[in-house]
């Protein structure tokens, strides 16, 4: 059964001591839940699609230029790689969020239930991919953020924030919103997690 | 049922069109597969141990005196504040490997099996929070790194690496460590998001 509606869901997991589950039911679960799981995970990858893409737009229209000793000099997102990282990352991740988020959609006005193995594991690998891929470029751009702002001194790396400092708080913005949009990867990531290994519950799914 | 060997836990998929499940085998899967999963985890907790004290270790000892014009400079690895908190994060990641390290142990001779969702739920949420932030550590420490491999011209941060070749060498050694113990870290997670989410499959499990 590839195909199901919230009351049909909910016979394979009805009250009772000895439920019988027929071939092809496994990974179902009650009406109620399924409904809020595909609602949670629309929104995830509609939050996640938007975050992104504001982080990213913050970061690309980031610039500030300073006249030093009659030398002008701009600071760009460019000048720092991590944060270029972050811009693509957040590209790619918002890119992906809005295709995942229209499959999720056509699933719910269809009416359509993901219950494939392949399907599951596909959608659950991307997922976990991009949520590691975007916590990671999160932590990369906080690092060199924390450079910039308190610098080192063991190793004559100076502060640039002071000299930047409408561009340090406007890509302060911008890897905040990063931060949000990777924790929506995280809760998209659990969300597929849940959908992939729920087949694997008693019962043998579809293979 | 908490409990159940191998073969008792085939009972439940055993091969046909029309599986019954009985109440509370929720989340049971082939002992074949069953035996695989619970020697996989093991070997990920301990790798992941193994390879976090490693890396600690390797970045703890890493120390390098060079003279500059008769001013004698150390480098140690607290001199960069992404290092320390690999450090720290690979010391905590490889406590709690061990920790659960001993139950999976414990689990397998005593021939348990994890099917209460609260236990399930914790361990996963264990697991998701140290496989995040190792990954964030390890990415955090390869931005430090690949600065002080090749400077930012922009900011007039200088490479370091070429004064501390040994230093760097080692600290590359443990950032490779680092990042195999994170890995194994997000291997066990997906372990446990299988042990977790397979409960919710057809059937009620145990609540």
């Amino acid at each position: 059964m590839s195909q199901g509606g919230g009351a049909a869901a909910g016979n394979g997991v009805s009250p009772g001591n000895v439920p019988v589950c027929y071939y092809g039911q496994a990974g179902r679960v009650p009406a109620a839940l399924e409904r809020r799981v595909r609602a949670a995970e629309l929104f995830l990858r509609c939050a996640a699609c938007g975050l992104a893409v504001l982080a990213a737009a913050l970061l690309g229209a980031d610039r500030q230029t300073r006249v030093f000793f009659s030398i002008e000099k701009e600071a760009r997102y460019t000048d720092m790689q991590s944060l270029a990282f972050l811009v693509i990352a957040n590209g790619i991740a918002a890119c992906y969020s809005l295709l995942q988020g229209a499959r999720c959609l056509v699933s719910i006005l269809t009416g359509g239930v993901l219950i494939s193995r392949p399907m599951a594991w596909a959608i659950f690998s991307c997922d976990q991919v991009m949520a590691y891929f975007t916590i990671s470029a999160v932590a990369v751009a906080m690092e060199a953020a924390m450079i910039g702002k308190y610098g080192n001194t063991q190793f004559q790396w100076m502060k640039t924030c002071h000299l930047y400092k409408r561009f340090c708080a406007q890509a302060g913005g911008a890897v905040a919103c990063a931060v949000a949009a990777s924790l929506n990867m995280v809760g998209i990531s659990l969300v597929s997690a849940f959908n992939l290994f729920r087949l694997y519950g008693s019962g043998k799914g579809r293979k």
